[in-house]
């Protein structure tokens, strides 16, 4: 074996559960002496021995948490997973679990490195961000039975009632309503949305948020509501470019809901202090130029996440799904946040 | 290979035992030169990472990094240890170490966790950052012998010919000069620092490099220069304030060189954009507002740290200072960002 026996060899070569393994190594009284026998000879045999990982799962599920770390991308709203990452680590902390970090190129590298980090019992459950449609990572990790919790849902799939796979998100349907019905209710009736390119679950989601709340109450027909619907890549100088092409081609708009404060900021950039810009994710950017933003309450992800961690050690302890009857998921509300801008 | 190489496949490709790899990885000084070449180029041709849990065991070893994370606080500011975080993972990763977070209420808290990580094995070496007059934690870690390196120098201590413990820093004194000897080169002459009240490692440094500058260039007397020169604590608020009363009170000045982004944007926000402003840090929020800043090269740091703590390493191995020739820190040179506002 090239790799490092695992309390599961032992268990597999002294024909006993992993449970019996995991007794016979920290309560061995509660053990009758042929099977202790047997136990130890499999891990003499084996050469099995508990390092420090092991150990701390030994004597409590002290639990190390894995989550990737990518490198800093977006200036704007990279933030947003930073900030999630200060609260969950703050949090874990308080509740004896620790994190590690790791990086990856790609979904399939990240695969490689979850793997690695799960053969070698450094990390015992893994939390995953930027769920994608058809996601390879979650697939993987349901077929291997590894224990993770994603930040954002399992796109595609029925969420709800039926998921893949325990997860936490944020319910951008709501904070586009939010931002949306803030701004009919302000008097502006003509609120163009600046989002990205379908399909994309975050942003189709926070799309038909905008949506509902237009239809429900804005008057305006199907065809004008199409144009006012811009997807673009995510950016300062794309939102930008989209909002000077909806001037140029002359479709009167009132005020702007955005997918991101990057787009916030461009568009804000392009029209100035007389139309209401509202972006997204409440990042420090938005608070410095006085964008009105939707906040994701990261501090709620973060307590979700570590929530949903547990139940599912809880379950796997006890070899049978003891949370079964526990939601396996968390929709967490947003918050608008309004302000005035101070610049401009 | 579909599979992750082993030590094994490197070994057969550089015509070796598998002995020789695990001394080239663990103990390289007892091979000799030209095996160690074979060996290290059949590392980086099958892309061959070390097992880390077999590693740990060989070495007793974690090649585990351990580093605070503190909660969210400076929403503008806080963003540069996130960078830094950020470079220190995608380097530490590239060379088989890991990273562990940990979170601590106040500096002896953060001892404690340090104590707890390192007696249960699971952290070999720890980052700290903020380091300050003083440090408490620099001091009880030099007198345990773990091992440690800090991003921020130890203020007050001769850093650099006779450094306590290992550190890198960017040499925020350059950076003021760097950014004050521009404004003078565009013409301005009276030029304010607003900066922290001393005493302040990291704040006396900086407010140090505009003063140098100033009496080699400006012109100014003494006094003058002592008008000019404001201390608050770090803030948009208290940085617009304390530009405020310098107005109030009727002394003049040209433009403006900030201890931080946070205080430069305040000072922005109550100039206007006829007076220059530069700040310090280049955050996303400098970026989206404009504002010229003195950018510190996290990469550069990472890269700094992660040499000092295989240094460090190496010479706890060797039983010897094997690094007592070689420099036991790094000031890394930071460089100014000058950019045209676009709001304002």
């Amino acid at each position: 074996m090239d790799r490092l026996p695992t309390v599961l060899d032992v268990g597999r070569a002294a024909g006993v559960s992993r449970q019996t393994v995991s007794n016979v190594l920290n309560s061995p009284e509660v053990v009758k002496p042929e099977t202790r026998a047997r136990v130890e000879a499999a891990i003499a045999d084996l050469g099995y021995r508990p390092h420090a990982s092991a150990r701390r799962l030994r004597t409590r599920r002290s639990s190390t948490i894995g989550i990737r770390l990518d490198p800093m991308a977006n200036g704007i709203s990279g933030s947003v997973h930073d900030r999630f990452l200060h609260s969950l680590t703050e949090q874990a902390d308080a509740q004896g679990l620790r994190v590690m970090l790791f990086t990856a190129t790609d979904p399939q590298d990240e695969i490689r490195q979850i793997r690695r980090l799960h053969e070698g019992s450094d990390v015992d459950a893994f939390v995953l961000t930027s769920t994608m449609f058809g996601d390879p990572r979650t697939q993987w990790l349901v077929e291997h039975d590894i224990p993770f919790v994603t930040f954002g849902r399992p796109w595609g799939i029925d969420d709800l009632n039926d998921p893949q796979h325990r997860w936490v998100d944020v319910d951008g349907r709501t904070g586009l309503r939010l931002a949306t019905a803030h701004l009919l209710a302000e008097g502006d009736r003509r609120i163009a949305y600046l989002g990205w390119p379908s399909p994309s679950g975050t942003g189709d989601d926070r799309k038909q948020g905008w949506r509902d709340e237009m239809e429900l109450s804005s008057g305006l027909s199907k065809a004008e509501l199409d144009s006012l619907q811009l997807g673009v890549e995510d950016g300062v100088a794309e939102g930008r470019e989209a909002i000077r092409e909806l001037i140029e081609v002359g479709i009167p708009f009132d005020a702007i809901v955005c997918a991101s404060d990057s787009l916030g900021l461009g568009a804000l950039l392009m029209v100035g202090p007389d139309i209401p810009v509202i972006g997204y994710d409440n990042t420090p950017v938005a608070q410095a130029v006085g964008l009105s933003s939707v906040e994701q309450p990261l501090d709620d992800v973060a307590a979700g996440v570590l929530e949903l961690i547990v139940q599912l050690f809880g379950s796997r302890d006890a070899s049978t799904d003891a949370g079964a009857g526990d939601p396996r998921h968390r929709l967490v509300e947003p918050r608008l946040v309004v302000r005035h801008r101070r610049i401009g």
